[in-house]
């Protein structure tokens, strides 16, 4: 069974969305589970002291080594990469999510006010993961998100693994446009070639769809894939008429 | 008040990570508050059904246009920007946050199975939005993760204002290394400089450990950076030790 760890100072925060759909369902069928582990618990003195203020001064506070480290040294890591969501992190990507989906689980510091120090980070081998290029009031969200991401990949959680392979990132481009009914809307029609019945055209009208897309949006990932591909750019118009 | 709107299939999943912390704490203070709209009521016939197969074939079930355009259309969504969080959109960044945070709100529509009918993304002039290159069990943790990114810059709600112009992608760098009490743990000490008191020094030093930072982890921002700064790759070593 996958386990994912969360420290952190917001339990309550919890499940959220991974209490809902098919994370719920794998959950209740044994596929994945998960803890909450209070950081507040491993705190100093009679308020429970988590944070201090930055060496060398400076706004806001930072959490303490030994605090968490106490935290993290309480759960069973073993073969578990010990994550520690951060914007400074490395960017979680589709290929990171494969790569934890075949472990026994994860752990995830989920970081509040400044951050943590440095000492711990190093000291704990704590690998930096960040979901993007903004900053959240907390690391229990991207958690959530790395979770969900990687759950979902478990065999026997989504219902159909045959989507998995055609979805965005897992082919090199974004997903094509998709269509469905009622087959005319507010008088816009469903493209002729969905409706036509011929496979190889529905394929290849999907693979420009993609390909103009990715194209378009995220100029980084068609150089990318063309590379691979040894692609041209592609024809641009008529598919999105 | 700013106001966030989330059309979902699972407003339990609400309000999560939203619901905690100094999110919270703005919500009850009244600086934002969120709602949450259940698609399902806008679902046809006995079943409340929302979604059908895909033109063309293939995996899976695409939302319907005239039921999730049912669902926008219930919404005041007057000057509020309209958000489908979606894997093929434009990667959110904390440049948009900022955007997003002077405005009155956002509509976001959190997707499920294989996405929405392409007809009311462009009838309704939906932006799509991706918080990243992995895939997602449905839209709700990437529309939290963004309401909390963009809340936590109305006026009121982050503690100190002056810790948000430092962190990471405000200056362009990601933050540097952060150290707080003891000032040793585990036989690391917290670097002297940070201890001096020599205020000019510590701002140099800063300055270097997020430049270094950035240069090794993010070479994609440093080359950025560095153009518009017309800056010379970092000095490595020392700040590390």
């Amino acid at each position: 069974m996958f386990k994912a760890s969360f420290i952190t100072l917001c339990p309550e925060a919890f499940p959220g969305p991974l209490g809902v759909s098919i994370l719920e369902r794998a959950r209740r069928e044994g596929i994945w589970d998960y803890e909450t582990v209070q950081l507040r618990d491993f705190g100093l003195g009679k308020h429970k002291n988590v944070d201090a203020p930055p060496a060398g001064g400076g706004a806001g506070m930072v959490l303490r080594p030994d605090v968490t480290a106490a935290a993290l040294d309480s759960i069973d890591t073993a073969g578990k990469p010990l994550i520690y969501l951060s914007p400074r992190g490395e960017p979680f990507s589709q290929k990171l999510a494969r790569e934890l989906s075949i472990g026994p689980g994860m752990v995830m510091m989920c970081g509040r006010f400044e951050g943590l120090d440095e000492r711990v980070i190093r000291a704990r081998g704590l690998k930096e993961v960040s979901i993007g290029d903004f900053v959240l009031a907390g690391g229990e969200v991207a958690a959530m998100a790395m979770t969900e991401a990687v759950v979902r990949l478990l065999p026997g959680v989504a219902g159909n693994e045959a989507s998995l392979d055609e979805e965005s990132f897992e082919t090199g481009l974004l997903e094509h446009d998709q269509y469905t009914l009622p087959r005319e809307w507010e008088g816009h029609p469903t493209p002729e070639v969905l409706l036509s019945g011929d496979h190889k055209r529905i394929q290849e009208w999907r693979f420009n769809s993609a390909k103009s897309l990715t194209f378009e949006r995220r100029p980084d990932l068609y150089a990318a894939y063309s590379k691979t591909n040894e692609l041209q750019p592609p024809e641009t118009g008529d598919e999105h008429d």
